[in-house]
């Protein structure tokens, strides 16, 4: 399973006051406190709604790149975002985080992640919003899937993101997301998966409980890339036990790894 | 999901001296605290391998009786200790653990089952031992439930146990035990579910890691029946989690009611 750290995002108050105030010592402790904690990406995301994203996206790449050497995830649903953040780049092939299904992001966002060679997360909506069944969300997966092997992009380089929304507001949604991704590793060939899990246990009391339970049977459907907290040892627990029951971690190897570097709880 | 608590068993050697010893102070102190925990039933296994196991069971059912108002799993391998168990029991209908697929098996206990309307678990194992593979396990289900059919056992009274074994003797072993699950729910028709889930973990070290993420995805798997510690917070939590997740639980009540009375963690 792929780890994408998730803590430098501009929708958490103290990552949004540090990206409007330029306090690059800030978002450099972020980036090594997940590197330490075993993420194998970066994201960023500056989304703050404030000032110019796109400049600001530029800015926090270049600190966070000073501060680890893991690969990042540029993270922005303004294309224009990705753009400059890519392009800032060089040769290196960031993940780009995130396309959807609808026209206008699919028009500007795949050529970025062709040209860049870049994997790409997609995420289950279009123009008319987040699908409420499965089969609705798998259609526009599909939907996806056709238009990035158009644009030249390998199956093994896209990541759908089956979208994980509260069970506060419809206890179904669990069941939704999980048969949704069930329904991707199933029926959409070599197609990669990618979930953010935190999302569904919003409103609830004791939530790492429930993440972790979502997490668990996600990587036991074949989940292959989390975006979350490395440092949330339940999360990493969940993740390692249960690549462990589902026969995805050889001898065992990984979950004795992470229990000796007292990762899990 | 029915919690059947697994803690008066003989094979524990704290439980093995209280049986041999007649100790009634100690079953019933085991019996009352897995009552105050939560377990839906309790299971009464006295299989110390010493003396006469029929007077043993029907020594520690009545003991059992005396301490709580939960309904009973009788449980041994021979069918003659079942018998007696049963015998002692009046008009009540105590879970029946266990049968087997073998012939011997199956000839003894299902009539059992059939003359007390008792709820019944069977293993999927025969005189072959037990089978390797999903689709051999399910073969030897299909023989089980075909037995039970013809002895007049209601589809809804029959739990079969898929058979969880340690990851450390083979990391296949969870796999193989919760795709074993998933084609009972899928091929067999209205047929239960029972699992004793910490075998999985055998070997390993923070096995309740192991355990939680074993339950967690049987949970979503549909399972109906577990035979586990209810005093264990970890797997109390796996549960009411998963169920959340999976669309089992209405509104959350389960799993906020669960919190209320501090049996999460």
């Amino acid at each position: 399973l792929i780890l994408i750290g998730e803590k430098i995002n501009g929708t958490i108050e103290e990552v949004r006051a540090a990206v409007l105030s330029r306090d690059a010592a800030y978002v450099s402790d972020l980036a090594r406190e997940q590197t330490a904690a075993g993420a194998d990406y970066i994201d960023v995301n500056v989304g703050t709604g404030l000032g110019d994203e796109a400049e600001a996206m530029v800015w926090a790449l270049e600190v966070v790149r000073g501060a680890t050497e893991l690969p990042l995830c540029i993270d922005s649903s303004d294309p224009e975002v990705l753009a400059a953040g890519l392009e800032s780049f060089g040769p290196e092939k960031p993940f780009i985080n995130s396309a959807t299904g609808a026209a206008a992001s699919l028009e500007k966002v795949l050529p970025l992640a062709a040209r860049y060679g870049s994997p790409l997360i997609a995420l289950a909506m279009d123009e008319s919003g987040i699908p409420p069944s499965p089969a609705a969300r798998i259609a526009v997966c599909q939907k996806i899937v056709d238009a990035a092997c158009e644009a030249g992009i390998s199956d093994k380089d896209l990541y759908l993101d089956p979208l994980v929304m509260p069970l506060s507001a419809d206890c179904e949604q669990g069941k939704v997301t999980l048969d949704t991704l069930r329904a991707i590793k199933l029926e959409l060939g070599g197609v990669r998966t990618v979930m953010a899990v935190s999302n569904v246990s919003f409103g609830l009391p004791l939530r790492s409980v429930v993440n972790r339970s979502m997490l668990t049977v996600a990587v036991f459907l074949g989940l292959d890339a989390v975006i979350t907290d490395p440092g949330e040892k339940g999360l990493v627990s969940a993740i390692c036990s249960a690549e462990a029951v589902s026969g995805r971690d050889r001898f065992c190897k990984a979950y004795m790894k992470a229990f000796r570097a007292d990762m899990l709880e």
